[in-house]
């Protein structure tokens, strides 16, 4: 008789946007005449730009003829997006990462739950708190995370390492070894930044104990601060001890076209074994590369016309981080993030816990935020609202807020 | 110190068809004056069918206007193409599958690898010898197979289970009971087909003893005989025993635009836990979904126009698996396969090893095909060519190998 994965089963409940569209429909289902505006999931709503729609009609016709025809595709990836993202990413930042050590990918959130299976069942991994879900639950599911303390929201096994207003949302070095630290910078879901000197502490710190860092990029277009890293390899020795997962949702709006890229220098060895031959391994297995349509997209992104239209769009989508900023600091809100991120993290009113002002939220501004608890037990208290709405929006939803 | 995961050390050699690249890449390079014909991966050759570049080229545009942008797609994937599905690939046939046991995926090659991560490390598989790598590697990295036998090429705690000659290439019933089945007909790599009785019998045994079928329908297209079933479903019962995998890679010639689908009845329980609650929640929390244009490339398929011109593609396609087998079996060649699939399986010429007839194979006649001990241990001796090459590119291929 067959028998399950009995990790699945110890996930508390289910997966927290899941949770939100859940309760949402049902909302809207009752109330059919209001006008829902949601700040929750971070899914961007301008529309691509036009030098990679332009890019997609090309490549679309591509497929159209048996000369120009693509099959499978390479297994890291096609050269010209490898080539494009290690120029414009890493080269012109001063930072020496090859083509083949960039794994092309059709998101960052696939890689960031896969990644986790090149190492043992017995790594003990660290994270920020709160965090992305996706760490942990990924962990979980692998058997690697030991038992679920219900009361307190926290794994046995798990290091957490609060991000609160007190240490200004960047993590100290935690007190017990972890073997993988994930850490994501700007933050989602603080919209915190970390300076170079900080992120170098880290660096140092892995390589101290021989520990890898996985480093979530996610969010590095939404930097307007100098001396805020854009990658993890501007710092001294990230080659030896840190992998990088980038992703193109937020930086060109490709929530909807699934895109990402993993990096893994050659450098990140156990004993003679390099991480990299592990996922290239993965890749050649589990996996047959990103549509070709969607690569060469990709390519758009890094053109002189794409360029130029991504600030725009970041442009856009910032302003919309200042309108909830700055709206809600004069509602009295405390705030933070939104300057160097696309997320803003704001403290409760009125003791409320992070669900208790969803449901307000939901019901009395029909407005849809993520709760910070679900982001791990020192998101209590806390709410995140995003800025890739329409500003129509963003700026209705922030006076329906001040109106309550 | 972070720690490895070392099952994947224990995978042989590296995945066999990166390992034909570098063979193939490495004699262009010392040839380059001759044109290598490849018959070895199974990759498509044609164009897409106007009706789904034109479904893509509005899709695109879509994207382009803010009214009618796409971000991230439902976690089972759209309505519109599970709906598709469910009623061209099963209700259509007579099958009772809800649109809502589909799961839409980038590919069957990823849910082939990631389908085994729902059981326990525990269970015991039982693939068909030959077999496409990839049922066998992910359980390998997934510490499920035991210890490898180098000198036989098998490993301790999987059950083998030949498919030769003398069983028409389709499996007896194993001793010793397996949790998880795999089978994949019309098959690769031997291109057999399989009977409604026959896999009725399978169904009944999986059943019989608490087992589930993974069933790889990739090549169902292909089918041109009465009584091969397209999907395990036309079998009674398979709602409580088999999850099937539909690629669209070999049907519409998505192998470089990436789609596929999962089917997981949720009649399939391990006491009360339905396989289709961790799968889901498996889609929710490592994966963001198809893109959206590809999802809409993937309606056009069930479209009128779509199935006329995809129904030409691989009347196309199964005109070269004729010349092949036909011209093979003139020259001499005990072959087999070829009418329910895209695939020839034939056996090597004098006594040589399948690993020796490539060499041999892309020396003198420069045609690349994929020796069958690449599949298994029963594979050896045998050689796979697929149809899948232009017309032209096929016929000269043959005319080649008559000619040495």
């Amino acid at each position: 008789m067959f028998k399950i994965n009995t990790n699945y089963q110890k996930l508390p409940g289910s997966y927290l946007f899941s949770t939100i569209g859940k309760k949402v429909r049902s909302f809207q289902a009752e109330h059919p005449e209001k006008k829902v505006i949601s700040l929750g999931i971070g899914d961007v709503t301008q529309p691509l730009a036009p030098a990679i729609i332009e890019e997609l009609h090309k490549a679309v016709d591509e497929m159209a003829a048996a000369e120009t025809f693509k099959g499978y595709a390479p297994d890291l990836g096609y050269e010209f997006l490898r080539t494009a993202i290690a120029e414009n990413d890493f080269a012109a930042r001063g930072c020496e990462i090859q083509p083949d050590e960039i794994f092309v990918s059709d998101g960052a959130k696939c890689d960031c739950g896969n990644i986790q299976e090149l190492f043992d069942r017995d790594n003990r991994i660290a994270v920020c708190d709160p965090v992305y879900p996706v760490y942990v639950d990924s962990n979980v599911m692998a058997g690697r995370t030991g038992t679920y303390d219900e009361g307190r929201g926290i794994w046995s096994n798990v290091i957490y390492m609060p991000c609160v207003a007190e240490n200004n949302f960047v993590p100290e070095l935690p007190k017990e070894t972890p073997d993988l630290i994930y850490l994501c910078f700007p933050n989602n879901p603080t919209g915190a930044a970390i300076t170079k000197e900080r992120l170098q502490e880290w660096v140092d710190y892995a390589r101290r104990v021989g520990a890898v860092i996985i480093y979530d990029a996610a969010y590095e277009a939404y930097i307007s601060e100098e001396n805020v890293p854009h990658t993890i390899y501007e710092c001294e020795g990230a080659r030896e001890c840190a992998v990088e997962l980038r992703s193109f949702s937020k930086n060109a709006g490709f929530t909807g076209v699934r895109l990402g890229a993993t990096v893994i220098p050659k450098d990140i060895k156990a004993e003679d074994i390099t991480l990299h031959s592990l996922w290239a391994r993965r890749h050649g297995t589990k996996y047959n590369g990103a549509p070709y349509i969607v690569q060469k997209a990709g390519e758009a992104v890094y053109s002189e016309a794409g360029k130029a239209q991504l600030k725009e769009q970041i442009a856009y989508y910032m302003k919309n981080a200042k309108v909830i900023y700055e709206g809600l600091k004069s509602a009295g809100y405390s705030v933070s993030g939104g300057v160097n991120a696309p997320y803003i993290w704001l403290e409760t009113p009125k003791n409320m816990t992070s669900w208790e002002f969803f449901d307000y939220l939901l019901e009395n501004a029909n407005v849809v935020g993520t709760p910070g608890s679900g982001f791990g037990p020192s998101g209590e208290g806390h709410f995140r609202l995003t800025a890739f709405g329409s500003y129509e929006n963003t700026a209705e939803a922030i006076d329906r807020i001040k109106g309550i």
